[in-house]
């Protein structure tokens, strides 16, 4: 079931900006996935940035046009998928992600999703946006499947040093996305550690864990790696070096699993026969553990709301990532971490840490 | 196949101390394993530890007794699951678990193997054996599996904060480790990190890059943690937060994956009659992804070779963990990494960090 059906809305008329170069395969996914989302939403309108010559000509294979809900917003330049950051900041003002994260910022879009460059999105979102109010730095968030839904983790990557008071923030974005999108009134809160009793970790995680006790949320404790998959809080935090890792290990074991699947079933005339019997049942599987359904990061503490796709997701993907950025607009996300985080971050402690 | 059948040894009449009374089935699961350790290598002799009447009667009752190559050395205490290791360390002198890790200091065992309290076995065996010159701090290291092998991963959790030296003596440990229990002259390193180019990373790991770099190892450079299960090196050196998240985010995922593939097939008629016709393809799979074969963590840096098992592990995992230890033992790993450390680890430099 894709998230849409399920959500109630506070915010209706979204309108969603999508750099449509962004990513490995540009319009050719993103146009696709943009018509699809409009027919799954109503309420929605896109705005597609990029080289308006390259968007038109998808859009006709698609025998689709610009309309009342879909309009093209030109932009002259594209930011490689493996150029630097700081250059993309410096030199590209009229990339495509760019000009769709400007126009989050001038409020003609509630959210932009763009499958570019991470660095580059990141960094020119942070320039563009700026954090929010007690906010010292952004982190990326994302969904992971459970054994009995999904909890969010965060920071997945943007953050490699963290102090305790950026994890609480971290502790913060997460719990109020969580709750708004997921629409749970008290997510329950975990801090990754190597062991759940409170003195475990090193120095930044026990003093995390402190902070995070003394904060209004509904904080579980600590939890291990394995609980991220177990399903035992609603949101995980961790610094961005663990998160990223922990993330790209389970990506890769994932893998490693189908292809040990696939292998087996391979094996012989019988097998691939058992294999072809067994077949509704793997599809079945996958689909349950397809990746793709869990598309879709948000960059959480700026000023606006951005969703970065997989750089290699496909229509079916992307898709998810738009969804993402729906569900975020829709529900208030901003405003709700804004409201926490003056209850919760202290302002002053944080910028002098 | 067991590793015993494919080394080559360098070392005969290897002697074994076994704490059997450690993990969660204590002489249940320790003694069985030692009686089919001492079929599968004809060359090697085991001394169980611990309380001599339950071993006995252990031993009766799998119609066995001691003998030339098998022999009980009594030890009143246990230490228990939960116990905190600096209590083991001070109050139980004469613990099976103290006892065994003495054998090894003494010369009388070669190895020893322990399924107790991760933090006990460490801060015991720590205090006892003392760490080789020019080491800091011992590493945890276990394999895991790939897509065409294994993979050496450490640290896995005994240390927390690491510098880049340490890291770099995990390097040195891990591919000495690897390296003479795998045969293979000059095993590949990776530095564990959130992108591959050398600029990634926080200043530690930064740092050990450039170490590493510089050092005498065949240095791969950074790999991510997808790299672990591609099989990208043959040895991945992480600090014991990251190594220990990753490990037990992997088991959690694995865990999962294996749920959905049972509850998938177990929704209805149909499925269970695929399920049934699928055994045997999906017992292979399980095979191939049973995490009892990777049973068997090497404590590295100590001045003597131990050997953990997982508390939860039964006899046939605790076997692997024998064989472990055997392995070590007959290919002298203490000696090889005593060697590269002297070449590569600057113990000048490390003590003063």
């Amino acid at each position: 079931m894709r998230r849409a059906q399920k959500a109630r809305r506070f915010v209706m008329d979204i309108t969603v900006a999508i750099d449509a170069m962004g990513g490995d395969h540009g319009p050719h996914v993103t146009i696709p996935a943009a018509l699809q989302a409009l027919k799954r939403h109503s309420e929605i309108n896109i705005v597609l940035v990029g080289l308006a010559e390259a968007i038109e000509m998808e859009l006709r294979s698609h025998g689709a046009s610009v309309g009342p809900r879909l309009r093209i917003h030109h932009a002259s330049e594209v930011v490689a998928m493996d150029e630097q950051p700081q250059s993309a900041l410096r030199n590209k003002k009229d990339s495509s992600m760019r000009v769709a994260i400007n126009l989050v910022k001038s409020g003609e879009a509630h959210a932009c999703v763009s499958a570019g460059n991470t660095g580059a999105l990141m960094a020119t979102a942070r320039y563009v946006l700026k954090t929010l109010p007690g906010i010292d730095r952004p982190a990326i968030a994302s969904t992971l499947p459970t054994l009995h839904g999904k909890t969010y983790v965060l920071d997945l990557g943007a953050n490699v040093d963290c102090t305790a008071e950026h994890l609480l923030q971290f502790g913060i974005m997460g719990a109020m996305l969580c709750s708004c999108v997921e629409h749970k009134p008290n997510p329950t809160v975990g801090l990754l550690n190597i062991g759940s009793e409170a003195i475990k970790g090193n120095e930044i995680v026990k003093e995390a864990g402190e902070l995070l006790r003394g904060s209004h949320l509904n904080f579980y404790g600590n939890v291990e790696g394995n609980d991220i998959y177990k399903g035992t809080v609603d949101v995980v935090v961790c610094d961005g070096f663990v998160g990223n890792v922990a993330l790209k290990a389970s990506e890769g074991l994932a893998q490693m699993m189908r292809s040990f699947i696939s292998q087996e079933f391979k094996r012989n005339l019988f097998t691939k026969l058992m294999g072809l019997a067994a077949m509704p049942v793997l599809n079945a599987f996958k689909r349950r553990v397809d990746h793709r359904r869990y598309n879709g990061a948000s960059f959480l503490g700026l000023n606006g709301l951005v969703v970065k796709s997989h750089g290699s997701a496909d229509s079916f993907a992307f898709g998810f990532a738009i969804d993402q950025a729906v569900e975020e607009a829709s529900n208030g996300v901003l405003r709700r971490i804004g409201e926490q985080i003056a209850v919760d971050a202290h302002p002053a402690m944080v910028s002098v840490s």
